[in-house]
Formats: structure tokens, C-alpha cells, sequence
């Protein structure tokens, strides 16, 4: 066992730390003077936090000691339902661009979206070194040579257990439990002190690949002293543990077993390798091919093969279309859809619009995912077509087919009190998770005040002494719109929103570039408003009422188009919520002629 | 008792059914021969589902003995997230419209929204007789009052455990335990059999007002012999026994124990009388007061009181501009936005947006209801700006502080058991929910041939001998917007969503009246697109686009404008899609001077 030796290279690299921390501390303290807030003594370390605060998603950490920098996970988060027309939503990153300088590198702790998902609109701004375990930067290669950035990003692969040096700061990737292979919780030893931050995890004591978290490292790490701990926070509100990964086992061959007659249709997160791998340990076990069916599921497994983190037995791996030349009773496919996304796979064969795949009576099919909080209806949809479809459908929680890869209550109780850190700030989550987080370290005896709650843009500095808020560094919600990144913001939204829900009315009218009387038009236009033509009468009226508006503003000598589109805006809105009680955008449009 | 005597009444009618039958079924074989099926021997009834099938809320059953019709509840439902800007969906009426002389009468199973929420739309068309208990017929009152309708409609206040004659066929109103008083099943005696509706109920044996469902006379019904049993189906896809009502107190108790210092806040559903009777009995054990928040609230807590369904202590109900007299410890507030419905009362709390009150650290607030799917998210949002203002919020199953009114599988099977119908058809659900209770049927020895599962529209016609089905009614969807009623179709629709997701580019120009060449414009103007003063390059771009397409179709004598219209459609489409990925909504609109 190698344990002796790390911990010596580990004193000696603490020890460097000491001798180096007096001289760069007094650089800090005199900068800190200009600054204004008073020069510590010691140095200290600020976090910020660009995204992951009140939110679910779009998680992304900044960690600043002694003028260097590092950024842990780049994610994006899912528009809701309120940001139309958004494809996704991917954090502001002025603060990192005014600190490009400063930045000494990326560490990932795996390759979920919401970790790896900003990384290509960030690296097409500022370069920066990434630094993360195989699996993770396999699949950050993919998305970013789809950006066209994989040649110019310097990617450095890391294994748990090994630790990189990043400026003053040294980054100790620490094996954890997720519901995605080679996920890592970091130890960061800064001159101010150690900060853990733990990534996503759960505690899987029989996890299906690799071993269970290191749970040694964090209890070293925390022998050793830690100033802050940074916990996810995302089952914060559920007692109790996880259940393994492998109990999904039983239900699999449960279900299998029950399904003989059928072919197996199975759901599940495209990421989810362990998951998938399962799955096809039971279909080699009851003699079936394997298919897998949806783009992503497609690159993740293609991916996982090639690493190794996916083992499928020769000739047991078909092409969809190939799928008809086997009997249904011998096929399982692995599908995306999980979430009941409208252009997924799964619901494409819902809807019968999948180009591949008819289901019906002979399919038996399984969603492996629970829904996430908001897809609760798409998925319930999902299942009801494919029911009315004749199909056999097992979900959510009929029979144990899915658990979670994230920490229950007990599980992050062990966590605080192995690492027990000086100061708690609860991560990933919004609001009711954080605050039930920093619920359970008061629990376990910490005292509120040494708990932070922060939010998108919230800095604090800290050390042994102190740990305070700084004023809040730029943050929010960037909109990715097709190829548009940051064009819709909130007045094109809210346009959305408003034409979405009570559409628009459109007048148009050609004056006479001298007297300002009407030469054409007005002529009225709606769309999303009504059934024209059980609406002709309103149109007209419409039409009228914006005519003598025109007219009467010639008249009175009244050109100044603000002033007409005005009064045509209002007394339009006024007829139109009379006889409907709606408001549809109105929109004047004026030509001179 | 009166059990002998009922039962004797019983046999009396039942023995009258037979008389009549044969020449009744004569006369409708007669017609049938007509209408090319064979014609039945006995007489046969027929069900039609205008509404509940396939969908959660909008129940409305139509039933048809002998040439007489009745309907069971007439209600609406809120509309999914893709209707974008209606406000509710009713039933298509068009079926009762058409059969408008033989409708004998409305019987309501109880005053929710989704059974009587489409009276106002229904009764406004034709005149119909309703009849319903007397909470439920006060609640329908209000609101036909509302739509000027009270006077002109007849209400018949029928009582649990009495019967009403709607032309051949006689309705028993049955007691049942629900999350509103008043709730009846219905047993109705046809001259082709009896037909048990459930409408939507529990099993609750320690009820908080009002006795246990009347579970005797649903075994009397069961014994007498039941064709058709119509089974709600909400809960079919949970286990076990839904908890009694009397399981919040405990819980409520619990927790202003533990809020004493605090001013409680509790939301919960307007029409549930019950709960709201057991906070009431909580303040007053506590001594606090009672203010009500919400119109709803306040409407249902008038109707309640007045018909005797809530009892509230003398001066314990105080009026929500007094809440400044008394200390926040002495206080109770009820009210909406259990959903987290926008415009609800505690939504208005959450984001400081209500007149009369402020939420902060001092407030303890308690959901006490679950959040209906769909409305998981917002519900989630409102719980987190409630946290972030410093309240203390207590939600979902963290306590026992709501419980279902709809039965779980065990109290499904026992009403199966007692009522022993012949047929089977699961109402009010979803696919998953109506397969589901289907299942449980099977499970309990009905054969599937006998099941039937519907969809909105289905008829059925059954007897002793068979159950067929016949083509479908005319049925679906009427959206309701503002006052228009049906005017919001599939395409007005389709518009919404596609300007809610990627706006719109209104292209306008004036034309020569003789050569076609341009005279004013193209103008382009866009809403909702992108933000517009980042994008002037690219509008331009539009612009001169599209008058090279008007200058050209002017050299080239094209002057249909049909023509010119869809060239600049599809070249600007091809030009944004190019630059940006994204397909607004394009509108050439053509003036000629």
C-alpha cells in the first residue's frame, strides 16, 4: 500500500505551502489595501459562485488564493418554462473573461451536462487548460470538437487519487459514487487552507464498476484540517440512503424474466453507463441482442467502449436496422427518452414518428429514470401514448428500476463528519435544498453563523479567522437561442411570452407623406388571436376604429408617428378587451407615401 | 331501520322496469334496425363519455335508457402548458345540444371544479334541470349567479340516500367520503339494469364532519344486481388505503406547537371545508385568529358557513385588514395558492406582490396539499422565494399535512366487492390510471371482455346479454379565452407556439398599383425575434433581401401576391435559419397605392 508515501509527499507539500504562504500572503495584503477592505494577516481564499446557487444545473465554482485561479465544472442548465423558445441556458462568464490572466485551469468532476455542458461557449472565449479523469474528458472531447475546439484546448486527464498543482493550489481528485463513471470530489489545498468540494455523489458500498468513494482520502483530508466544505445539496431533502445501483439488478431480471413474450424497450439516461452496463449483462444472461437507439445514447456508449468503462460481450450488439431480423422475444433496446423529451427516441415510438421503431402489443417497456422535478407531465404523457399503443409500460416507482445518484441525508452526514470543515456552503440546489443542507450541518453542531446560503454571483473570502461576503461579481442566465448566444434577453421574452399566450393584431397603413390622410390600408392582420373567419365582424371594427384614428390625426394636423401608433395601440387594446376581454400585442406599422 | 321498506319499494320498481321493458325495448329495436345493428330483445342503455377519459378533469357522463337521457356532472379542466393563453377547457356540448329534448336532468357528484365547471357554458345553450346535494348545488349557485344564470335555471337539493326520477330511470343519491362535503356516488336504476357511478371518493371511517361513505347501500346495490360499475380511477396506480382526513390534525397540532412564536400561513385547496374546519379548530385551541386570503377562499368559506358545512367559533374570524392588530403569534391565515398558481394569494406572498401582506422571517407557512402533476415546478418556485424571504415553510410529505380524497387500490377492490357489476368501465383518469384500474379488476376476476376502456367520445350500449361499442359521439376539447368560448382553435394555437418560441419578422412594402415596383419599404419590423439593436446588420440584411424579391418580381410581371408573399417567406426563412438557426414566424404584408 502506497499510503505511507502520499502522506509524506503530502507533508512535504504542505510544508512548501508554509514557507511560501508569508511572502505571497504580504503581495495579497498590500494589493487588499488598495482595494480598501483591510489587509488580512493571513492570506484567504474567495470562492465564487457563477452558477449552481439556487438553481438546478449550470454549475460552475470559481476559487481565487494569492492571484491564481481555478474553475471547477463549467455546466449549462435546461431553460424553463417560462424562457421560450430557449435551447439552453449557460452562465455569464464576464467575471472569468476580466480574470483570463489569473486562471490556472478547469477541473471537472464528471461529464454530466450540468458540469461539462458550458465548457465549448466558454473555451471559445478564453482558453484555459481542463484537467479531469478519462471518462469525463472523453466525452468533453466529443462536444468540443462538434464546437471545432478540440484542437486548440489543452485537455490534461487526472486520475482519482492524484493530485495537480494549479498556480499556489493543489487539486486532489478524490474517487466518488455517481450515476456516471469516474466522478471526483476535490480537495483543494490553498495557502488560506483546504477547501472540499464534493462534485455530485452518493456512498454506493457495491457499486457495479470501480470501487465505493474513497471515503479514506476525505477522512485524510479532513484528519488534516479542512477550512470549507462544498456539498451538493440535491437530495438534501430526503432521509435516509440511496439504494445501491445494483439493486436495479434484481428488478432488471425480475422484469426480464416477467417480459419473456416480449421485446424489451428500456429508457434511461444515455449517461448512465452503469446503468446501460446492466442492462446488458441481463440481456446476454437471457440470450437477447442489444440495440441502442437515440443520438446521445449512441456517442455516450460509443465513448464508454472505448475507454473501457462499458463491456459488451461479442455479438450481442446489433444495429437498429437490424432489429427485424430477429425475433421480438430476443431484442432489448436501450433507448433515450427517459424524460419525455418531445424529439427523443422514446417519444418519437410514443407518437409513432420514430423512423426505426413501430411499438405496440408485443413491446414490454421500461423507463429506468424517475422524472425530473418539471418533467412530471411529459413523462405521464410518454407513458399514456405508448399505453394506448397496446404496450406493456413499467415507470417511476412500480418497481425499483431506477435509484439516484445523488447523497440522502445520511450519506451527507458522513461526509460533514468525516470532513469536518471549519465553514459549510451547501451547493447545487435551489433554495429548499440548500437550506435543508445547512439544516443538517447545524444538526451535526455547526454553528449558523460559519454556514453560508449564497446565490448566483455571491463571493466570499475566507480563512482560519474570518469568513466574510464580498460584493457580488457579474453572474446570471445567458440564453443559447439556435446559434444566438446572449441576443434573447428579457424584452425578447417577455415579447414571447406575450405573443404566445394572447397572439397579435397588426395594422397597417399607408399615409400620405404630406397631409398624413390614409392612401391604403389600414389593413388588420392577426395571428394567434382568433379564428379569422369567425372573427371578421372584430376585424373590421378594428379596422374602422384605426381608420378614423388616421383620418382624425390628419386632421387635427397630428403627425408625429409615436403620438398615432399611440392612440391606435390604445383605443385598439380598449375595443378589442371590451368585446374579448384579451389582450393580444397590437402593433401599428406606418408607411408614407 | 327502514332497510325492509326500501328494499320492497325496491322490488316494486324493479318489477315495473319489467313491465314497461318489452314495449319500450320494442320500440328502440325498431329504431335500431334502422340504424343497420340488430336489434337487442331486452332493453339496453347507452353511455356516452363526453369527458374524464384520457384526461384529468371535465368529467361528464352522458347516460340513455328508453329515449331518456341524464348527465352525470358537467365539469371543466385547466388547460395543459402547450393551450397556450386559454384560461379553461370544457366539454364539446355539441352531443347534448342535439339531444337537447330528451335530457331529463344534470346529476352532480360534487361541487369541484372538474365536475361542475362547465355548467355556466353548458346551461347558457340549453335549459337543464340540475340536481346535487346542498353544498354542491350553493357552490353551483355562485357561480351561475356570476354568469347571470340563477334565475332561469331550476336546482333540485336532493340529500345522500334519496332518489330522484329522471323519466325512466331513477338516480340514488350515495353518500361517499371525499376532500369536499356532500360528495355522492350515484346507483342509477335503468329499466336495462342498474349503472354505479362513484364520482370521485375515499373510504375514510373517522371522517371529520358527516358520516362514512354508505358503504351498506353500496352492498345493497351490489346485491340487488349492478350491470355497470364506473369507477374513478385518480388514486389506481397507488397501493394500500388512502389516510383518513382526521391524520392533519395530529399533524396541525404538531406543528403550531412548534410555531409559536411565528404567524402561520397555511394554503391548502378553497373547496376543502373540512381542512380548513380542522385549522379553524387548531387556532382556536391555540387562540389564534382567523383571517381568509384568496377569493376563492373566501367565496367557498361563505357558502360553507352558510349551509352549515364549517363552524367557526364566535370572534375568531377576523377580516385581513385587522391583521395589523394583533400580535403575528396570534394569528392564522388561510389561504389559496396551494398550487403555486400565479396570481394566488401566496404566490402574490412570495414575490411581495400582495396589498395586505408582508412575508418574512416571522411567518411559519404550512402547504398542506400535494402539488397536483404538472404543477410540481411552480409550487417548487414558490416554496423557494418564500424560503428566501427567511420564512419557515412547510411543504409536501415532510409532515402529514394533507392527505388524498381519492381512493387507493384496497378501497377500490372493496367497492369492486360490494357493488359485483357485470361491467367494468374506469372513469376519470388518465390512460395510466384507467389501465391501471382495469387491472385491478382483472386481478379481482373479472374477465378483461368485460372491461371497457374508453376515450372522450366513446359510446357504449349494454345489457344483460352484451356490451358493445358504438361509433363515437361527437366530443373533444372547447378552450375557453377571455369571453371568447371555441374561437381558440388547433391553428390559432399552433400560431401561439410558434411565435412564443421563436417570435416573429414582419416584412411590409408598398407597391405600385401599376408596375409593382416599390414605393414605400420594405420595412421590417420584429418582435420577440431577437433584441433588435443588436441585430441591425442582420434586419438589414432582410430587408434588402426582400426588396431585391419585390424589385424582382416587378421586372419579371409577377404581380400575385400570393406568389411574392411566399418567395419572401421561404428566402428570408433560408436566410435567418443560415445566420441564426432559428425559424421566426416571417409576415410579408403587401399594400397597393
Amino acid at each position: 500500500m502506497s499510503t505511507d508515501r502520499n502522506k509524506k509527499n503530502y507533508k512535504l507539500k504542505q510544508s512548501r505551502y508554509s514557507k511560501k504562504a508569508p511572502k505571497k500572503g504580504q503581495k495579497k495584503g498590500a494589493k487588499n489595501v488598495r482595494q480598501t477592505h483591510k489587509a488580512p494577516r493571513k492570506p484567504s481564499v474567495k470562492v465564487s459562485f457563477l452558477g449552481g446557487l439556487n438553481e438546478i444545473g449550470k454549475n460552475i465554482t470559481l476559487i481565487e488564493c494569492e492571484g491564481d485561479m481555478l474553475i471547477v465544472d463549467c455546466g449549462m442548465a435546461f431553460p424553463d418554462g417560462d424562457m421560450l423558445g430557449v435551447d439552453l441556458v449557460i452562465p455569464d462568464f464576464t467575471y472569468i473573461e476580466q480574470n483570463a490572466d489569473k486562471i490556472r485551469g478547469i477541473v471537472l468532476t464528471h461529464g454530466h451536462e450540468d458540469h461539462i455542458g458550458g465548457l465549448p461557449f466558454l473555451l471559445s472565449r478564453v482558453n484555459i487548460p481542463l484537467y479531469g479523469t478519462p471518462l469525463t474528458l472523453g466525452l468533453v472531447g466529443n462536444k468540443l470538437r462538434e464546437h471545432s475546439l478540440f484542437n486548440k484546448t489543452k485537455m490534461h486527464v487526472v486520475n482519482a487519487g492524484d493530485t495537480v498543482k494549479l498556480g499556489c493550489m493543489h487539486v486532489k481528485f478524490i474517487h466518488v459514487n455517481h450515476s456516471i463513471p469516474d466522478a471526483v470530489a476535490f480537495a483543494i489545498k490553498t495557502p488560506a487552507g483546504t477547501i472540499v468540494h464534493t462534485g455530485d455523489f452518493k456512498i454506493d458500498c457495491t457499486p457495479i464498476s470501480g470501487d465505493t468513494i474513497d471515503l479514506s482520502s476525505f477522512a485524510k483530508v479532513g484528519d488534516e484540517g479542512v477550512l470549507a466544505l462544498l456539498g451538493e445539496s440535491t437530495n438534501a431533502e430526503r432521509a435516509g440512503y440511496t439504494p445501491t445501483e445494483r439493486m436495479v439488478s434484481d428488478s432488471l431480471n425480475m422484469l426480464f424474466n416477467k417480459a419473456e413474450q416480449y421485446r424489451i424497450i428500456i429508457a434511461t439516461f444515455a449517461s448512465n453507463v452503469n446503468r446501460v452496463q446492466q442492462i446488458i449483462n441481463c440481456a446476454h444472461k437471457y440470450g437477447r441482442k442489444v440495440a441502442f437507439s437515440g443520438r446521445s445514447m449512441v456517442n455516450y456508449m460509443d465513448v464508454a467502449k472505448k475507454l473501457g468503462y462499458l463491456h459488451i460481450p461479442d455479438n450481442i450488439l446489433i444495429d437498429l436496422d437490424m432489429l427485424d431480423k430477429y425475433p421480438r422475444q430476443q431484442i432489448v433496446l436501450v433507448t433515450t427518452g427517459s424524460q419525455g423529451e418531445p424529439m427523443s427516441a422514446l417519444s418519437r415510438m410514443a407518437y409513432s414518428d420514430h423512423r426505426k421503431v413501430m411499438v405496440g402489443e408485443g413491446d414490454f417497456i421500461i423507463i429506468s429514470a424517475n422524472p425530473i422535478p418539471g418533467n412530471e407531465k411529459t413523462v405521464g404523457n410518454v407513458v399514456d401514448e405508448l399505453l394506448k399503443k397496446g404496450c406493456r409500460v413499467i415507470y417511476e416507482s412500480m418497481y425499483d428500476v431506477h435509484v439516484s445518484g445523488h447523497a440522502c441525508q445520511e450519506e451527507l452526514k458522513l461526509i460533514h463528519r468525516l470532513v469536518r470543515p471549519k465553514y459549510f456552503i451547501p451547493v447545487h440546489g435551489e433554495q429548499k435544498h440548500l437550506r435543508k443542507h445547512a439544516d443538517l450541518a447545524e444538526f451535526l453542531g455547526m454553528e449558523r453563523k460559519n454556514i453560508f446560503i449564497g446565490d448566483v454571483g455571491s463571493t466570499i473570502e475566507l480563512n482560519e479567522e474570518y469568513m466574510k461576503e464580498l460584493p457580488p461579481v457579474p453572474a446570471g442566465k445567458v440564453f443559447v437561442d439556435g446559434l444566438g448566444v446572449g441576443d434573447v434577453g428579457s424584452i425578447v421574452l417577455r415579447d414571447r411570452k406575450h405573443l404566445g399566450q394572447d397572439g397579435l393584431i397588426i395594422i397597417v397603413a399607408s399615409l400620405d407623406v404630406y397631409d398624413g390622410h390614409v392612401i391604403s390600408g389600414p389593413d388588420v392582420v392577426s395571428r394567434g388571436f382568433v379564428y379569422v373567419r369567425e372573427s371578421e365582424t372584430l376585424l373590421e371594427e378594428v379596422r374602422k376604429l384605426a381608420l378614423d384614428i388616421l383620418e382624425d390625426c390628419a386632421e387635427k394636423n397630428i403627425h408625429e408617428w409615436g403620438v398615432i401608433k399611440n392612440r391606435i395601440k390604445d383605443e385598439v387594446s380598449k375595443l378589442i378587451a371590451q368585446r374579448t376581454r384579451r389582450a393580444p400585442m397590437i402593433l401599428p406599422i406606418l408607411q408614407e407615401v
